[in-house]
């Protein structure tokens, strides 16, 4: 069973008033350059796996996807999902992503946001989701940028000249990383980026982008406190195409 | 005019006493992973762009390509590839990459190992690349990896518990980075693994692999002041393949 902080109650407390999670989309930074490459949704069969309050499945819907499934572990996520105004057309599915089974050649789009950074057992769940995708059809995630989670202490630290800088160290030696972000012992699985680009290659998907998101100058205009963003990334987006 | 600091003879003078350098391809430890991204050269148009010593080209010829070119800027190290016996499938130019003209629909294999960070042009270059191709011809490439490129002091440094980390800023704030490596002022263009990939995908060039390479553990045995390459990778390894 994968870790589940989110039904931890101190973790989701704190979690709840992050702005992604009170503004919805409009509060996640990189969502306009991850919406940037997801395929217009009119027609399709949308998976977002890791939905939490269901955000992007009800995006999904608003602009014309046929069917919707939300995949999450916790409880205290879809419970959220679910109190949503009720759409038959989006169903919600309470799985653990290291074991969850997905049909094949069944979605246009499979999507994924900040999610398989907790997986161990990405390599299965990355060959599924290939053979779960109609021919044509896209999958795009985004992960905590492997600069993000690779270091023991994963904190901007100050270098002798007064600049901070980001801690690099053991980048190359994948595995779990330990932080404590809301709750003591959150685990991450850290994986290189040629990680990520080789299980996508290897599950048959062309990679079509691959997307290391810092802000735009504007975003660092209304919060002056993401400067330090573009020193080391947070985020990684991926877009992999499933041949015709 | 790119700098061609390999004319510099206080440059040269050191360069030439590499490991690369003196015992030829045995010498640079990641070409194994390299040369197992090269189609097999038999019978192949063959291209190597900054090859040096020409260490590639005889090793292409080797294996039984049939035409060789070897472009580089430097005079030096031109000089020093036609000093090895002659060979009349092998052609030396001297070119500066950063306007260097390539025929289109020529080559079945275009190389280049650790060039292409020092050129401003890259753009326009990788498209050159990708037309000179033919339908199904690989280009491969090294480049530093854009984590060793991207510092202001790119050196391992002690962080507060006494372990060497890499002091990462600047990662996503592309552009010339001057650094002192065998002569002042060397400079390099720093571009991210996004920048570099989004350059191929671009020009047409289906993406088939991205390896940031590190020394394996027996490298590390042999040479053990080569652990700490683990904590930030030296190389990046791309190979781009042009559609059929």
């Amino acid at each position: 069973m994968a870790q589940n902080v989110y039904d931890q109650e101190n973790f989701f407390k704190e979690y709840i008033q992050l702005p992604r999670q009170v503004k919805g989309l409009d509060g996640a930074p990189e969502w306009s350059a991850l919406k940037a490459l997801i395929p217009d949704p009119k027609g399709s069969a949308f998976l977002d796996l890791g939905c939490g309050f269901g955000w992007v499945c009800r995006w999904a819907r608003e602009n014309g996807a046929t069917t919707v499934q939300g995949v999450d572990v916790s409880d205290n996520m879809l419970s959220k999902a679910r109190g949503f105004p009720p759409d038959a057309a989006i169903t919600y599915t309470r799985a653990d992503l290291e074991t969850f089974e997905i049909p094949p050649n069944t979605y246009d789009i499979v999507f994924s946001s900040l999610t398989l950074h907790y997986l161990k057992n990405l390599p299965s769940l990355i060959l599924q989701i290939s053979k779960s995708l109609k021919a044509g059809g896209a999958f795009m995630c985004s992960v905590e940028h492997p600069i993000f989670t690779s270091p023991r202490n994963a904190k901007f630290v100050p270098d002798s000249e007064g600049q901070t800088i980001w801690p690099l160290d053991g980048y190359l030696k994948e595995g779990p990383r330990t932080t404590n972000w809301f709750a003591d012992g959150v685990v991450k699985q850290h994986r290189t980026i040629s990680t990520y680009v080789t299980l996508l290659l290897q599950a048959r998907l062309q990679l079509s982008a691959l997307d290391e998101w810092g802000p735009t100058p504007e975003q660092i205009k209304e919060s002056p406190q993401w400067a330090d963003e573009l020193k080391r990334p947070p985020f990684l987006l991926l877009k992999g195409v499933k041949a015709m």
